[in-house]
């Protein structure tokens, strides 16, 4: 049943088909949209469609960018030496806000899922195996630890060593933190077999 | 920083402003919509602006419309000597979802809470005193029972019963499938106080 009449009835069925936007959600969100200064509400939607039309891969590590390299390609001071490769560009973000991490990334935009129809060939793994030059020492992938980042990780591996390059993954175990008596049978188990000295 | 390029961060920035959507969510509905088929963006957008800017309120009780009377008050088969009044258009579609209120509703648009400066002029209490004539039999409160709920059912009583109406307040109590031993104490002193005979 229409109770608000079509424009409201309509903004929150768009809005409820977002991720995580239950119908109670969308509604809420409706009725704090019509209740904004209307200089807000446009700014919203210029936000969504500007984003849509605007956004492009950075030509060097296909992160996402208005236009030209991005933002973390274009800091001169970093270590070319170094790539490490992620499945999405909040991956990056969140090694980004870590600090830890000074060299350059490479964004897959996905990974390896014959499941799902994906192929190595719907991956920027092209673009990746293209910045394999002369100073690039080491690749560090940083895809997740499951099924199809494992299966990803290993498909980037067997192409790269050839080529000459140091291959490593990021290490798997308890996060910091983290309970024993909570975690599951494989990290566990890899958490084990990665044992390091001390 | 800047991990994305602006458009991005400019989506994000307007989506966590949206209320219960905080900065990880921002992010994923934001990703969520740039992986969008580009008609939906648009359609999510051109929702917000048209929401924005055609919403109304029905001339006769003050529900929110596309223009002219709402699809409520168009309804020729309801019962006009009835008028319910709540405080928002959600609590109005509440009662519509459990058919069994067949009467007219009342939208007040908030409550009288001096504390945030909401006096009784600033709602819709002038429009309900010009619906009161000839076969308006009774007028239910039904804002909620709060604090300024309980008030402003208080002054709208205050000002209906000199106009010859009868006025009636929605029963408190425990809700159905509750528990006495989680219920506050106003609310099983109401219970106590409205008890019915058996």
């Amino acid at each position: 049943m229409n109770y608000y009449g079509d424009s409201v009835t309509r903004l929150i069925e768009e809005l409820s088909r977002l991720p995580g936007i239950g119908g109670k959600s969308a509604q809420r969100l409706a009725f704090h949209i019509i209740n904004m200064p209307k200089e807000n509400a446009e700014a919203l939607a210029s936000a969504i469609t500007s984003a849509k039309t605007s956004i492009g891969f950075c030509p060097v590590c296909c992160n996402l960018t208005d236009g030209g390299v991005c933002n973390i390609c274009g800091e001169p001071s970093r270590d070319n030496g170094q790539i490490m490769v992620v499945e999405d560009p909040r991956d990056m973000a969140a090694y980004e806000k870590t600090k830890e991490f000074k060299g350059r990334y490479h964004i897959l935009h996905g990974t390896i899922s014959p499941i799902n129809g994906i192929g190595p060939e719907k991956l920027k793994i092209k673009e990746l195996l293209s910045r394999i030059k002369g100073d690039v020492r080491e690749i560090i992938i940083a895809t997740n630890p499951t099924v199809e980042g494992e299966a990803t990780a290993m498909y980037l591996s067997g192409l790269l060593k050839p080529l000459g390059v140091k291959v490593t993954r990021i290490a798997s175990g308890i996060p910091i933190g983290g309970d024993l008596e909570y975690a599951d049978d494989v990290t566990l188990s890899k958490a084990l077999e990665y044992r390091t000295e001390m």
